[in-house]
């Protein structure tokens, strides 16, 4: 019988690991809780209306549909029995030989989960597509209204945490504010809105070079982008944001803002705590496992965890960032080890080749790090506009994602500006403690119902 | 003091009309409760995977931005005050001069409110998404069943009504089975799917002519739709749907289906039942206000009602369809009518001029009428995309949907396949009466709770 290799997660480490071990003698069974790889570094153009999920997504079937040793299951796995070598889904067990386990990470609200209604972070689509929501009709609600305080709290936005998705997040609210929506409201100026990008060390864009960070800023602030270094978000409400700067509480300051986004804290996901209780792998206290440098659970050979769910420690005893080459990288070598093993030979350690990172901030301006080379500007966005093509999996998609991204650029227009899963809308003036508009999250304080995504209203027009 | 036009719904007729009215003196105000204008003759792509939404939605305020004299408002019309002139919104009042109502139609369920939940149909974005994630869960959940009987309910989709839209659907459902899914499972056979496209009358697209019908059932049958013609749906639960024929209670049959769409009843907009009262209108059986020639509402003729919503007689006193080309011109009409009003000119009633129908049939197939020609198959097809890429608005959203299917067409592949507003499945096979796997609507004998659009697990992965 055929060794049997069970994947969990369908992103970069768990494709890359998949697609590594196609034509070997194993049986592999990839399970994920979606149909579909997401290309998770655009996705915040699909929360600012550049681009459309399925631009940046691949279905899985389809992208591994030759590859007849591979099986997709489309499944949510609860915990594993490590003793059985079992996966246990909802509803159904799947016996392993070899397991990896590449289920990523989440944000987290560091102890105030309360907030993840308030502000939504970036991880899913559903994710972007509902902060697109919130945003765009953000710019609605100050269009209807009638009150000037109403209309600055509505053209507020507040970005916790500077590093790269709240960076590219900052980025791209400016662009659209700036350039992308003028001229598309009789009543306020889009150019007017706040953007504020709170970052809690000294820098944006910390994990690059001190003079990148200086780059990343100044683009920026060319796009109206306000950057508070030194400062944290304290608290967030309905009605506004709290900013303590230096961690100094009396030194905190209370901003009117309508719209929160969250791209301050990342947590790895919940499934390294079934794998801690099940194979006494020790997790880190952002929840990763921690892995040998063969990315395997101590005591557990045949079983890896790798990309964020992982802290893995490179010779140096540096912790490897959460990113997707890492994550690809450490899918590729999981699959050879196995593969090596099945053949008897032997294995070395994983070792992360660094490629260096990049950045995009708005429509034409970027930073890179190359090895030595640190790039920034126009010509560092065409660089990370050429890596993000050719990453990006699917030919089609990449063919879609680049005629859009051309027509962006040109016009400077957005064509998947949609306000989705919600019909209604309503004027602030009237009550400015009135919740987003439309938003099913949102709680309200008049007690009148709020459209939700499947109302029979939005199945009117 | 300009004239001041008010415009109820961005679809063809309220589009259509505002554009014309650029740079006239009149103050336009168009109300939509979506911020885009959506190009509804695609949607069927969308709802199978060949499209994204964004592909085929303009946002109005991008469409109309360099219209200075156009006021775009999103809100919900919730009634008329025809005596004073006033719009009712939720949460306002808009005075008007002239009002043009174009709120369109909705699906409607013959008496059975309750069946939409069951059966979704296909007017909004959210419909769309809806039926593309029941369709693909369908296939996701016959993989995971290890059933017979559980497996053949999962791949027999039933539709009601073959008019253009039941014809679309069926046929780009069949392309899905026979081709687009061909190699992505390893346990079920798409193209063993059962089609079943049931129409009440003895053909399929009644409104052409029968051997333009005759055509269109080829091709359907070609891509493995069984075509039931002279029977109806007559009820509709979660595991089954009955089929009656030739309208003999007592000649039904009882089909194990999992997904039903309803393609069969269309009726107008709620906002006519408020124009009725208002101004005392007509409406016919459909919900349909009566108009005159013109357009406008007896006794009312600063009120014009246009596009699905109007019930339009023309010379011969044949009922106008409900199609996009008559609300085109409708409002191109009416705007015209309003200008020459106020330039004290004479003003003729409408006529619609036909310029054809044509509807497709997966792939590369259509059928077409242009006036006595009758055009079917491959060149057929051709016409009708040439004619959806010209109508279709915003000049990127061409590029794109032309990309998109060019690659739709050359791989047989649909990139658009996602599984959205959801993140979680289950296995069939332990409990045949299991919901809709992850559909927030669907009810849930086993009380087990199903993952809803916005609930914490979607943000985890």
């Amino acid at each position: 019988m055929k060794h049997r290799v069970v994947i969990i997660g369908g992103g970069f480490g768990g494709l890359y690991a998949a697609t590594t071990l196609t034509h070997s003698s194993v049986a592999v069974t990839l399970i994920d809780r979606r149909n579909f790889h997401l290309f998770q570094p655009l996705l915040y153009q699909v929360a600012t209306g550049g681009l459309s999920p399925a631009n940046i997504a691949a279905p899985l079937r389809a992208v591994l549909r030759k590859r007849r040793n591979i099986e997709v299951v489309l499944g949510e796995v609860v915990d594993i029995d490590a003793a059985q070598r079992e996966v246990i889904l909802r509803d159904d067990r799947i016996a392993y030989d070899s397991l990896i386990v590449a289920t990523g990470a989440r944000h987290h609200y560091f102890g105030n989960p309360q907030w993840e209604a308030l502000a939504p972070s970036l991880k899913t689509v559903e994710d972007a597509t509902k902060i697109r929501r919130r945003v765009l009709t953000a710019f609605e609600t100050a269009e209807r209204s009638d009150v000037a305080e109403e209309i600055a709290r509505c053209l507020t936005f507040v970005i916790a945490g500077a590093g790269p998705t709240g960076v590219e997040l900052a980025g791209a609210l400016g662009e659209l504010a700036q350039h992308t929506l003028r001229n598309n409201f009789r009543h306020i100026d889009p150019s007017q809105a706040r953007i504020l990008l709170v970052e809690g060390t000294e820098r944006v864009l910390p994990m690059y070079p001190p003079d990148l960070s200086t780059k990343a800023q100044q683009s920026l602030e060319r796009l109206g982008v306000t950057v508070i270094c030194n400062a944290r978000v304290t608290d967030i409400s309905e009605q506004q944001v709290t900013i303590t700067h230096n961690g100094e509480t009396k030194d905190s300051e209370v901003i009117p803002a309508r719209t929160v986004l969250w791209a301050a804290g990342v947590q790895a996901s919940k499934l390294g705590q079934a794998l801690a209780r099940a194979t006494g792998a020790e997790l880190d206290r952002n929840g990763r496992v921690k892995v040998g440098r063969d990315c395997t659970v101590a005591g557990h050979p045949e079983i890896f965890v790798i990309g964020d769910l992982a802290a893995h420690q490179d010779k140096a005893g540096q912790q490897l960032p959460g990113m997707a080459p890492v994550a690809i990288q450490q899918g590729r070598y999981v699959a050879r080890v196995i593969q090596r093993r099945l053949r008897g030979q032997a294995t070395q350690e994983f070792v992360y080749k660094d490629h260096g990172q990049m950045s995009t901030i708005g429509r034409a301006a970027a930073v890179a790090q190359i090895g030595k080379v640190h790039l920034s500007g126009f010509i560092a966005w065409l660089a990370w506009l050429l890596v993000h093509l050719l990453q990006l999996v699917g030919f089609e998609n990449r063919i879609l994602v680049f005629v859009q991204w051309a027509g962006n650029y040109l016009t400077r227009n957005k064509a998947a500006r949609l306000i989705t899963g919600t019909s209604s809308t309503s004027k602030a003036s009237k009550s400015p403690g009135q919740p987003t508009s439309g938003d099913p999250q949102a709680s309200n304080p008049h007690g009148t119902k709020v459209a939700s995504e499947l109302s029979p209203a939005t199945s009117e027009k």
